[in-house]
């Protein structure tokens, strides 16, 4: 029998303490490497976020595996058993042109089932969090299920490079959308913006790409307030997979789905 | 002889006032009316702010002009004399959904000239000013002067509506330039986004339609830093109209108008 509340006092303790290093380590030298592009900024705060958490799961509970953004966690082949889905940064351009609008993600999965989630916006020390069946928390006070909005009282949060030309989609798809929503924002890290429509502060969520750490923290909160979260098809997601993503209140997501994205296949 | 150092204190002050005030009533239920459509959202909270510093702007200041989004000002004909053109709350919409990333912008020009400029984040109380010639700062640490960076490396706020088809630009003229930058953003505040580009934080701000109370503040605080703040076609602004902005450092303002915006054609 898992004892998922020590699970969650475990997790909350070390993503505060995380939290305090990296506040830290941001008034001394950033050291960046690049990866592939620019875009793909790597700092040595994401590894040894990663690296963190890495350590005292493996010693707290040693038959857990372990998904990461940084790649020192486990190739997984199935959803079987406890799989902590962590992105030790979400948002690294934010934090190195900004330092802020960043945030540590986890989801925690036992057989594919979202059970524990946490988006920590490190600087504003900020903590969105749920456990299945017990409801979902920003900085411990209870959320709302999501509001049944229509779409044109919506605000998105869309990376504006999807509305131009690329492989994902056809950007003119969106147009209408965006159209007709009462506006869009990008603040730079999917799980704040997750965040951000648990709190009800933003209405929907949609990437053409995400990777499951960048969503798996999402997912299980924005459903345990009732709400959609799947790719741009409806179909569901699956922390094995990089896919679209689409999340919104039931009504919405639904309106969205038959109006505007009829003709989406994901590719 | 004007004493900007005695201006510049009632205003900081009137500022902290208006926004402990702003804190104290989002306590309270808010009281929302829309004008002509639900992208122009206006709460109490923007009429009573403007009108807070109108009239300790009266009193203090009578020979000082006034010009402000919520109409309580002056109609003004020309740039002579002291003005102060305010934005009671950028961000309405903000404000509005998410109680947070909302601006008081106050800009103030002495026969066109800008002289003092704020741009006060409420939720955060963070200040972004600046007194010409004597530099810019960030809740009063001095900032330094933009830096040159190439389009590659910059982060572009940009509202994605601009992205698709719309009566200011042909929003293909605006895909190239997303594309070649490292990222961009929208956080729903024109002003806020400015003093995201004093600090560093993005680095170019474009829009295609803000009116004089948006920009005024942000513009006198990126020429002191020594940005470019102009509009699209890179003709300089007044604030007796609304028109496009463009905000960057020196360097990539001239690449992007060059490269970028050749063909734009101001409507």
């Amino acid at each position: 029998m898992i004892n998922w509340t020590e699970i969650d006092q475990f997790t909350k303790e070390w993503i505060k303490e995380a939290g305090k290093r990296i506040r830290q380590s941001l008034s001394e030298q950033l050291h960046i490497s690049t990866k592939a592009n620019p875009n793909d900024l790597v700092t040595n705060i994401d590894k040894d976020t990663e690296r963190f958490f890495i350590e005292r799961i493996r010693k707290t509970f040693p038959n857990h595996k372990i998904l990461g953004e940084e790649g020192f966690g486990d190739e997984l082949k199935s959803t079987e058993g406890v799989i902590w889905v962590i992105d030790p940064i979400d948002g690294t351009m934010n934090l190195v042109h900004m330092q802020r609008n960043f945030t540590i993600s986890i989801g925690i999965f036992e057989n594919g089932k979202g059970k524990l989630a946490y988006i920590y916006d490190v600087m504003n020390d900020e903590l969105y969090h749920a456990m299945n069946g017990s409801g979902a928390f920003f900085n411990g006070k209870r959320l709302p299920k999501l509001l049944d909005k229509p779409l044109s009282e919506c605000i998105i949060g869309l990376n504006s490079i999807w509305l131009t030309e690329n492989r994902r989609i056809d950007h003119r798809m969106l147009t209408p959308l965006v159209k007709g929503a009462r506006g869009t924002r990008s603040i730079g890290s999917a799980a704040l913006e997750m965040g951000y429509i648990a709190t009800g502060w933003m209405d929907v969520y949609i990437s053409l790409r995400l990777s499951p750490w960048d969503f798996a923290a999402g997912m299980i909160i924005i459903e345990e307030l009732g709400g959609k979260a799947t790719k741009l098809t409806g179909e569901p997601l699956s922390i094995l997979e990089k896919s679209s993503v689409f999340f919104a209140g039931p009504a919405v997501h639904e309106q969205i789905l038959k109006q505007y994205l009829s003709e989406y296949v994901e590719k």
